[in-house]
């Protein structure tokens, strides 16, 4: 089958690799029918170095059930599924605390055998832990919607919770990557009467707009941070969602936040330590958040999604077929496209 | 009057200083009763450069209003007061919220021309919201326990908070100072079924056992780390309560966290960054607390101090006089008391 795999910095090739098949009574396979490429998989593509055996990527996909293992119970062939970022038994006792990225027999896609999302299929580990039926063809119009859930949505939402994003509170989002935009979303979900997104890309800003965001702080640095004091009398926000990973990012969202709020981060982090321990401690500042468990939220975010009272498919704003994959991460990567749809 | 001044690393003196006295309509004047030496104050002790103008001392106090200023309604001459180590009106937005520690018109003892705690009296900013009444005479035998409420034993119980302790929860506190030692009165007045303390002074081994330890580790660093997994299951704590502040206990703190769990801090951070950053995100372990809004917890820990329910005084173990005060300091810095009293 064909799939995606990364070489090293800049290097991502399409190529044969071989055919996914069940090889555990817990797996299904499944035929990608819907994929993305994740900011995440930027990171690698900035700086991985050149590795022979390659990795291979993706880690969002939707499909359809082809087979599956003698002891799974709760998808059939014919089903058409989403798999959140990771996979998880949904049985352990970390996911009955809804923490799946902790699934004590869980993993990430692209690693240890199981295969990417970027390719044809799948093997699925654990398959009645990790996929959910939609409830929908797979051709329907909301499949980019639903294929967030498997990442974006979820990692926005978990962004929010961490950052105790409520009714009549102040939300900041950093970032304006398709995690931002989500995470103007699940505020907005969660009733923040004030929404401020940290960005500068105009088209990325108009779609903030349209999911919530009622300011906009395009300044950088000490100039950005002025703005959103300005914003919110001078105190910050209760809540900062950080949704870019960064050591400067990470200290805007520091900034920003008002005495006693709480900073939700879910962009992957670059640097070894969080910085401004004793600005956080003076100002009883929480830093929270991580990995998002986007299993967790699958059922309770697609309702929403299928009512259209939510609408995080639009963070797609282009599609390629599998074998334009490298020029899918190309554009991510020159900031052409927010974040990129792959079509089998 | 006399009080407590610190001129540099090791140097502390009691000297005379100008009287205490009413300067704004909202202050108290209140001669002090009884005090003590922190944790907190050792830091300065072993660092501080040298300042010929000096630093005054002590922020944590009990003592008896003498003279109220014209807008002063909630306190009157002969009231027996604490007060929490940080000023604060009790009416901003912040105090509101239950965050005293950054109140728009509160401060810090000892600083900006206000006197520090180590004398015989002080003159209380806004009062009103500073000062609470206590229902006992002056000579009470609860004196030490009530005095705690300044300081450590709120800080205690805002790492409890931050830690998420929780009925059925297990904890864990890094550090058996005065401060950890509230921190396990605390775990366990919020309903922690397993506290683990990490410390390795038999006296204040001994003290946390009777306060509602359940288990001690006294190894350090990857053994320490090893020995709570092994009391856990292999997991980690849902809640930790680091009451040190260094980078070692808290990189301890983070590896004997469980996934999803919280870390309440409330030592001073004594480095620019928290650690772990990746640590902690992968694992959803969140970082939370800081300076304790003391004031916020007086009324609630009260009843329990009162009705002998909490016995925070009991971490007090050596009393000296005022002019004692330096032998108190080397006392605690040398680890031969865990807390010192100071009576007038």
């Amino acid at each position: 089958m064909r799939a995606t795999v990364m070489y090293g910095a800049g290097d991502v090739r399409v190529e044969d690799v071989p055919d996914a098949r069940l090889t555990e009574p817990t797996d299904a396979l499944v035929r990608i029918t819907r994929a993305c490429v994740c900011g995440s998989d930027l990171w690698p593509y900035k700086t991985m170095e050149h590795d022979d055996a390659g990795r291979r990527m993706g880690h969002e996909f939707i499909g359809v059930v082809e087979a599956v293992g003698a002891d799974v119970r709760n998808v059939k062939a014919g089903d058409v599924v989403v798999a959140p970022f990771a996979y998880s038994d949904g049985s352990c006792i970390f996911c009955h605390e809804g923490l799946h990225t902790s699934c004590l027999h869980g993993g990430f896609w692209g690693r240890d055998g199981v295969d990417g999302g970027q390719g044809e299929a799948v093997r699925v580990p654990v398959a009645d832990g990790t996929l959910v039926v939609l409830p929908v063809a797979a051709d329907d119009a909301l499949m980019p919607a639903l294929l967030t859930l498997s990442d974006v949505m979820g990692t926005g939402h978990h962004a929010a919770l961490a950052a105790k994003v409520g009714p009549g509170k102040t939300a900041a989002v950093v970032g304006d990557g398709a995690v931002g935009l989500c995470g103007v979303i699940a505020a907005r979900r969660l009733g923040a009467e004030q929404i401020i997104l940290l960005g500068r890309h105009p088209d990325r800003i108009a779609l903030a707009r349209e999911f919530g965001a009622t300011d906009i702080v395009s300044e950088r640095g000490e100039e950005g941070v002025e703005r959103v004091r300005e914003l919110t009398v001078g105190y910050g926000v209760h809540s900062v969602l950080e949704c870019v990973g960064l050591e400067q990012s990470t200290l805007t969202a520091v900034d920003i936040a008002r005495p006693g709020g709480a900073i939700g981060r879910v962009g992957l982090p670059q640097e070894l330590a969080i910085p401004a321990a004793q600005q956080t401690f003076y100002r009883n500042v929480s830093v929270g958040g991580g990995v998002a468990p986007a299993r967790a939220y699958i059922e309770e975010l697609m309702p929403d999604v299928l009512d259209g009272r939510i609408e995080p498919g639009r963070v797609f704003d282009r599609t390629v077929g599998l074998e334009e994959v490298p020029e899918g991460y190309r554009a991510m990567d020159d900031r052409d496209a927010i974040k990129v749809l792959i079509e089998f």
